[in-house]
């Protein structure tokens, strides 16, 4: 577990290869944000060859290059594009970019995975849904704060195994380190960034879905603020936002950018899930003020007692061989093409929604 | 600290006597929640001394003079209200009867302290208002989850100290066990009992304006349900909301029945204090799956670190001797009118606002 900030969180598991060399190739193509790292990564460990990368700027190349040594720098994106060896083009470009380059990937006959938000706005969603309709090709989505988290996918688990009964609410709250000085350009330009509903709120609203197994959703109140960073006026460093499920099921969701310097990673991310028969509580990076290290730690109560189960290193992230499986395949295992656009979906419409909060208002 | 269900949930702290015998004399009438004896204990222990006690069920008065045998049962609630020596009439009627038995307190030109929550309805809301004008007494009202929880005091402590900068956000989950059984009908009859958000969310709305300073504030979602309740119609097993403060702070707070039977405590209740320069959270009742067995843990993460305090009987509950001074010398420290009444009627707006959701939604 890669215990710096959010930005470059890359988390490495135990290699579960589930094809063998040359069986599922990839690329990665767009390396604006550093979860292109945790997506090839775990993309990599579940058996994908990875065989080319580009992005205009060498820089980003050659670090990328240096990470991922059986990997070849492309001169162009349409050197990947018109591989037909390529199945698979794996990006994290400026997010409201993602849409435009994966129309492009779709066209090609590739299937698209891409960080999240997977989109800004609900025209690009139009022209992703109806891409996929025509390609019948893939448009995945890095939602990492579930598919990379053996926290989050335990939980599931215990979900999935009754262990709370029905889960009547999600509740998560995601603040992460801002670290102004590291980021680019980009990350301060709504217009780019997408707000921060829609950036890191898109995880929540994922999460949501999955641990309930809301099919829709409709989002009742949202809200941003910038309460305290007026150097930079488009960044909302706070958002949040409650929706109800089409199944009655309910969610709540805080994100920021609050993270304190003295936290010992960069966000105390949290998931409490609330059933019917007990709840669960995810504290996905740090037990706070236990100074004990170790990220993944899941608190179960229910009817049996309370229950501690620390799964770091344990649980492994299935989605990655499930994705390759999906796309070799054409099956949907590890997550429905519905359930990664109605997450991109809500997210859009929670920032468009959102009342503007702050200490001016 | 009593480890039993909310509904008999009666800390007890160390004595620090504010004056002496005779100096501050109180009544408790109206035993129909068990909150009386956190209530009583709370002024007993800062040097009340406990004249009298009224309530028309003799078992009730026996089980209360059992606990504090310096008490005299009256015959009733006119003998009290009628003796010129008795100052603070406490009392934990049905909830939907605290203002017209307080009403009565006040015209009797004493003060009143009364279970949360303080009213049901805006109409009564106008008519305690209007009694506190005209007789210029005390409407005071036991938010206990703050003032008689030690972590909730020191994490209050800590905002003074500036050790989070400015509160932006407070965000309260407050489970409680349901123990069906054991509840008096009137607990599941909404007309009485006030419903959800009015109920056990007004201990939530308090904190709200505590942390924050806000002093007004707008409830701009809020919603109830049952959801896993069908013998109890009336029964909200399930609520939250968002509020905004006039200072730009903001709330969201989760309030629920569904403390599993295996939890060690009545309920896991939580606040999580989101700061300008870190966060707060508290662990009022159970430090979850730890299994150490004490309550009152404040976690702190802020630019110097991650830090755990375990207060358990160490901060006290200054409420209680701050309330008879209040009483004694006409203050406002312990808590301001208009701040209890503010708590109240946001409330009673939450519960009037809110959309009924739930399964069959």
């Amino acid at each position: 577990m890669n215990r710096s900030e959010g930005m470059n969180y890359a988390p490495k598991g135990k290699p579960a290869p589930v094809v063998g060399p040359g069986e599922f190739v990839i690329a990665a193509v767009a390396l604006d944000h550093g979860h292109i790292y945790g997506m090839c990564n775990g993309l990599v460990e579940a058996g994908s060859t990875l065989k080319w990368v580009y992005d205009p700027d060498p820089a980003k190349v050659n670090a990328f290059c240096h990470a991922f040594p059986q990997v070849r720098a492309a001169s162009s994106e349409a050197v990947i594009l018109s591989d037909p060896e390529v199945q698979l083009v794996a990006s994290a470009a400026v997010t409201n970019l993602h849409c435009a380059l994966g129309l492009r990937v779709l066209a090609s006959d590739k299937d698209y995975f891409t960080d999240k938000a997977p989109l800004t706005t609900l025209t690009q969603l139009a022209q992703a849904r109806n891409a996929v309709r025509q390609s019948g090709r893939k448009y995945m989505v890095y939602y990492a704060e579930r598919l990379h988290q053996e926290a989050a996918v335990f939980a599931g688990q215990l979900v999935e195994q009754g262990a709370i009964g029905r889960v009547i609410q999600v509740l998560g709250l995601g603040p992460h380190r801002l670290n102004a000085a590291s980021r680019p350009d980009w990350f301060f330009k709504k217009s780019q960034y997408g707000g921060i509903l829609c950036d890191i709120g898109s995880h929540q609203i994922e999460q949501f879905l999955y641990y309930t197994g809301a099919t829709d959703a409709t989002v009742v109140r949202s809200q941003v603020a910038n309460y305290n960073h007026p150097d930079y006026p488009e960044l909302e460093d706070f958002g949040d936002a409650m929706l109800v499920g089409d199944n009655g099921a309910t969610q709540y969701f805080r994100v920021d950018w609050f993270t304190p310097d003295g936290l010992s990673t960069w966000g105390d991310g949290r998931t409490f899930l609330l059933g019917t028969e007990g709840f669960i509580e995810i504290r996905k990076y740090v037990n706070l003020g236990t100074h004990n290290g170790s990220s993944d730690h899941v608190f179960l109560a229910n009817q049996s007692g309370e229950f501690h189960y620390e799964v770091a290193g344990k649980v492994g992230y299935p989605f990655f061989g499930q994705l390759i499986k999906d796309c070799l395949h054409r099956t949907e295992t590890a997550m429905t093409q519905a359930q990664a656009f109605k997450a991109a979906e809500l997210c859009v419409k929670a920032e468009m929604q959102a009342a503007r909060i702050g200490m001016d208002s």
